[in-house]
């Protein structure tokens, strides 16, 4: 039997099979839905949209589900399940981090075959520092999954924390970038432990893809952020692979804007619109 | 009709009514059940006696609901709602923290009339920044609740980032405790807004004590992870009010090594035993 690939190796290839690096987020505000359109149907819809356009992954948004309460959490377990069935990597925007004994806790919940919300990848919060992240590692390693650590986010207020300089005159978001590196695999190339890395901030991220060889970047913030495809080339190897671009309303809202109509057809509009925008911008 | 109070005005009401700063962590590992106990079961008893004793509150951890799927948290939702039912503040331990939207979504499930986790406060993360906690800070004033930002953690991992120095010579965590004091409320007191500092690390409190004098510290690490009551003095300020101490397995596992008799009754003797010596670590 061979070892089953690392996630790196699997989004890689993902990326590979449909051209481009574009993700599908799903943040599913109740003003966002289509008049007639329940939760669970727009977001299997958007799911079935991502798997028609061959995009890598689709990145749901938990707090929009726990916002509906269990009956939410509910959906996002089978929406979870959806994506994966129609092979589309399931990336859980969850921002998990605690200590000890509950970070194991965490990682049941995401991975392994009896884990209630399974996902091939989940974003975690690298405050607490590496003991908080080794359990979600370890978990994800043993599933073929991934853990994406926060490192430098898309909004205002990285400046706050991640951008504050520390002694030796770098960005503590390099902090956590070392924390990225020291939990890595062993193995060459892009392995189980990614990183958020906005696509608002191109100069860290071109700091970032040097630092980290093996680490696949998630780069929200294309679109509704004011990112654009333009910035992206910083995130991106020599190959220019490595990196992964989530876009949420700038696909999922678009049939607000368009004129009649079905929904879906205005979403997949936009998101070719886009993957176009992001081929452009890669291009040698 | 006269202002609700505060989250920090209640958290100090309750600690003076039962005389005590401790709070019933509940972190409902499989393994900690007593044999023939469900999880809602060992759940409801543990709040059952943190009432009977008059503790301030309860401190319930999502990450083993979550573990359990879907079910597992309607069981959250219900344990949330049945502590302020019995009259005990319900902290629910969760450590969100995400952006804009997001951050609003994450309100609406724990703060207000309709939120189908409503707790009286929350614990969350800073590394995102100020525009990250700004919403779930609005929300929780507006229905007299509370927000623990993480601050210095009771982990080993604190020291990978939380200790590391700025270029100003100070531990990162004064960062993270320098939105807690922006983002507190304009009236004396203790407010909307405390900080998580872990018992392990009493140097750290007597320093956050001094800044954040409208903030509640939640200190945990008494117990399972070796800080002692005689650690804690710092984290109080002149009259012995301003931090709230949760213990958990101190208190819940405590039935694993009574000799025979009710497991509750293992518990309440353990619960007793704390609060004795937290209260002579706090005698003048």
């Amino acid at each position: 039997v061979a070892a089953a690939a690392s996630f790196g190796a699997r989004a890689v290839e993902a990326v590979r099979r449909g051209g481009s690096p574009l993700v599908v987020g799903i943040d599913p505000r109740r003003e966002d839905l289509p008049p007639g359109v329940s939760l669970d149907r727009f977001c299997r819809t958007l799911v079935d949209l991502a798997a028609e356009e061959k995009c890598a992954a689709v990145k749901p948004q938990v707090a929009f589900f726990e916002a509906l309460g269990p009956a939410g959490m509910a959906s996002y377990a089978d929406l979870l399940a959806y994506a994966r069935e129609q092979g589309v990597l399931a990336i859980a925007d969850v921002k998990r981090g605690d200590i000890g004994s509950t970070a194991e806790a965490y990682a049941a919940a995401f991975f392994g075959r009896r884990a209630p919300f399974r996902a091939d990848a989940i974003t975690a919060s690298p405050y607490l520092g590496r003991d908080s992240l080794e359990p979600l590692v370890g978990a994800a390693r043993a599933d073929a999954g991934g853990v994406f650590v926060l490192v430098r986010t898309s909004n205002e207020g990285a400046r706050d924390l991640q951008e504050a300089a520390g002694a030796d005159g770098r960005p503590f978001f390099e902090r956590a970038a070392a924390l990225v590196a020291a939990l890595g695999d062993v193995d060459s190339g892009y392995g189980t432990v990614g990183a958020v890395v906005g696509a608002t901030a191109p100069e860290a991220a071109a700091r970032l893809r040097a630092l980290l060889p093996k680490a696949i970047l998630l780069a929200p913030g294309v679109g509704a952020q004011g990112a654009r495809a333009s910035d992206l080339a910083p995130f991106f190897d020599a190959r220019r692979e490595g990196a992964l671009v989530p876009v949420s309303r700038a696909i999922s809202g678009a049939w607000r804007t368009a004129r009649g109509g079905d929904w879906k057809d205005a979403c997949r509009a936009a998101l070719r619109r886009l993957r176009d925008e992001i081929r452009a911008a890669l291009a040698p």
